[in-house]
């Protein structure tokens, strides 16, 4: 605390700048779609004919065939089939748009309807920067990927496992990863999955920061389960969905297929499977507790029948994504799916033009949640300093670009035109003086001046201004205000969970 | 030709590769637009009203003031007005879709409806490659740039100047140019721009390699002209327009626009400007010609108004683009504008991220022909040798986006999920071994493979696995086929009109 009395003025700016921001994009452009209505009726049919004929599997899990069961679904031993029409009729009570609750109501989401946000990568067990190159990520690493996604403007969530902090024990990496995202930020953030008593863990310490009644009856946290493509849902994922639904929290269920491997090798046939299981899930969260919310994930990446490796901004990533939205927004729930994936290990111009892709893509869909959407490399085996920077940049004009454009009397300047006639130039006219600052989205990190000036400011490829933009971010970032109270019952439940985890002392 | 008999295995396959390659992208997906009805109506009245009250200035040449005031255009000194509607009206004769013609009639391209294609970039006085760096570019380089376009399926088009061959006295310039992409490609070419003559010199070649009857009744050259933008024509381009309308060639009017100084600070007012522009230009050609293909063109940069730099890659220019096509549309006129542009000066993420948003906006908005498709850097001042490569790999993701998706039984692959069950996977099943290999696009410039091969295979970033693309693309060229007697009539009429334009033997 002693540190932030010292950095007034800076706070006061920055709590300026961070009041412009908007929480999250509100789209005002129309969706693309690339699927019309007979095929999106042939796609709802086979997915029906899935659950109907082949099933899903429901692993490890017997109160889950239980529930199932007892609804009238037809299960036989983990195997679970389902009418026609089954699973959209338990569908229709999730909620088609809800708040996730950041601790900071200024920072809270809108997830459905015309909201886009973006939102971290998650997962990487590696980060890379210009420096010190590519290595296991440490909690160190997730707290400095905390902060600078907290001061980035462009990104509206802080995200879950940002990285994996592989420096400490699996057991207690949860309570960590909590702890940054409530104290070095104030932006809404995801839960743990990996075990019943980590979800619980990340529950209990949201309560702290928040308040137990405020978390019973909202949702502050957004938590994503993936299926076992094909057609499986594991025990790990089943707990964690079923203790987020009963705590009336958000999960999302985001089949993770590799086409070709876990899905037949074409979009339509990727598109029915994928249907077949977030519906077959999202029943069970409505089963669980009728009306607690629930989101369409997907993350599909074209499996290369050449090299047998995943592959990233590629037509039919993008192609399935705009498909997928519309089945979504046929069940009444809000999409989230994948932003600047790349498979580049470094961030070059194949990681430009990859993420540039499925970013892009991901907007034009009108994809209401967009993880992944900075800082990947590697498929998301890395995430890297510079490529968040990088990522933030285009995710900030592309919220622009979802903004539509102005038609308004002032905006068409018909003025400017009598003003100025043939041969003439605009830069005095009135209207542009008028209009200038808010006029056309400039970027931080693309250089637009003459070669010579670039040579003469050293000639640095994009990558290398990001290095040097990421140190300023980090030595100018403050940490939001957090009550001492709140910041003390984090520590201690930190604390003592470890040690009860452990058996040793933090 | 000697040195092709001894190549003659090699030819036969690039014969085999080449006879695969489509000439042009057949579109099947819909069109993205962020324009509705009254804002179109807001712009068309816009425009209308900028002809009327304000006028366009067409500079230099008396006789197209002649035959605009013939016609019933309102001409005071070089200003010329035109009452609402009147310029829809002329343009009423010329063609929504025609076709192009190559000295090979396999490579023809058809130019608007459902037609895409992607062209070089045109204009760069600069050449940048990884070995050498950036430097004036020759003859010599204009012949490399177009035998790599010529090798890459991707692209479909030879393009104009694709460098400035800055080594050739500007008088001759276009004579080398013409014949390089003649005999290097057979690929469609551009007709030179810069003055009358150099205009009837490029017709004259292409009646030498076509026939005169069939130069006569066909179109076989694209070109195109800028306006001098606000509302200005000058005497270069009118004569050149003059000369392709006479000829029944085709003219593509683009004017060339930095917003904020050569228009106002927003893209609604551009847009106005913009189509009357091009309405005014594309009537005279009406006039002159009744009939003769002309196309809406439009190049947008939004200046940054804090450097004065032009900017590429924005949502501006994209969110432009998409409503221009639309203004095209409802002229019933083909419609060309920009690929993928960016501002950095090297082939880095910033030139991936840039060119990859202009260009997919491109696509997405259905552009019909695609300028500076490949090879952009430093906003057109530069052409890239690797980012030629790099971005014809992404040109060849875009053509498959945008022949949509495939939802026939055999893509549905239902039989698959009976033969794999839930849990399974799908590598060994019949229908992916039936379909892997036309399955999922795969690139050539992006590197999928796990970070420890990367590693083993050197490490390189895209740009130097491009450099020794261009290398191999250059090693393996072999020209494709001319009659030598067509050959020794086009060597003979450069030499001619060199010698008559400086006087010295070539």
């Amino acid at each position: 605390m002693l540190e932030r009395r010292g950095r007034s003025a800076r706070m006061q700016e920055r709590r300026t700048k961070t009041n412009l921001a908007a929480p999250f994009v509100q789209r005002r452009i129309g969706l693309v779609s690339l699927i019309d209505e007979e095929s999106v009726a042939i796609i709802e049919r086979n997915a029906d004919r899935i659950l109907d004929e082949i099933g899903m599997d429901f692993r490890g899990d017997p109160e889950t065939l239980e529930i199932f069961k007892a609804a009238g679904a037809r299960v036989d031993r983990e195997r679970v089939r389902f009418d026609p029409g089954w699973c959209r009729e338990k569908i229709k009570t999730a909620p088609p748009v809800f708040t996730q609750h950041a601790r900071n109501a200024a920072r809270s989401v809108q997830i459905g309807g015309n909201a886009q946000l973006f939102c971290p990568s998650f997962g990487p067990p590696f980060v890379h920067d210009m420096e010190k190159g590519r290595r296991y990520a440490t909690i160190h690493d997730f707290r400095e990927i905390t902060k600078l996604h907290y001061s980035l403007n462009a990104v509206h969530h802080s995200g879950g496992v940002v990285v994996e902090p592989v420096d400490l024990p699996v057991p207690v990496r949860h309570l960590h990863m909590a702890h940054s995202h409530l104290t070095l930020s104030d932006k809404p953030f995801m839960g743990a999955v990996t075990a019943p008593q980590r979800a619980r863990d990340t529950i209990a310490m949201a309560k702290l920061a928040m308040g137990d009644d405020f978390v019973d009856q909202n949702c502050v946290l957004y938590s994503v389960v993936n299926t076992n493509a094909p057609l499986v849902m594991d025990e790990t994922m089943l707990w964690a969905l079923k203790e987020y639904a009963k705590a009336g929290q958000c999960t999302v269920v985001s089949p993770f297929v590799l086409g070709g491997a876990m899905s037949p090798v074409t979009v339509a046939a990727t598109l029915a499977q994928v249907l077949a299981e977030v519906m077959a899930c999202v029943s069970l969260i409505q089963l669980i507790r009728p009306g607690a919310p629930a989101v369409f994930g997907t993350f599909f990446s074209p499996l290369s029948l050449r090299t047998g490796a995943p592959t990233f901004g590629t037509p039919e990533g993008t192609q399935f994504q705009m498909c997928a939205k519309t089945l979504a927004d046929r069940l009444g729930l809000p999409f989230h799916s994948v932003g600047a994936l790349t498979a580049s290990k470094v961030p070059d111009a194949q990681a430009g033009y990859e993420s540039q892709s499925q970013l892009m893509g991901a907007v034009m869909a009108g994809v209401n949640f967009i993880i992944h959407a900075t800082g990947c490399l590697e498929g998301l085996l890395t995430t890297g300093y510079e490529k968040i920077i990088m990522d933030a940049d285009r995710c900030a004009a592309l919220a622009r670009f979802a903004q539509g454009i102005d038609f308004s009397e002032t905006a068409q300047a018909m003025e400017a035109f009598a003003e100025i006639g043939p041969g003439g130039h605009f830069l005095g006219a009135a209207h542009t003086r008028e209009n200038f600052e808010s006029a056309f989205w400039m970027g931080d990190m693309s250089d637009n001046g003459t070669y010579e000036q670039w040579i003469a400011e050293g000639g640095a490829w994009q990558h290398d201004r990001a290095s040097a933009r990421v140190k300023q971010i980090l030595g100018d970032y403050v940490a939001p205000d957090m009550d001492i109270a709140i910041r003390e019952s984090l520590d201690d439940f930190v604390a003592r969970r470890s040690f009860e985890i452990t058996g040793e002392k933090a």
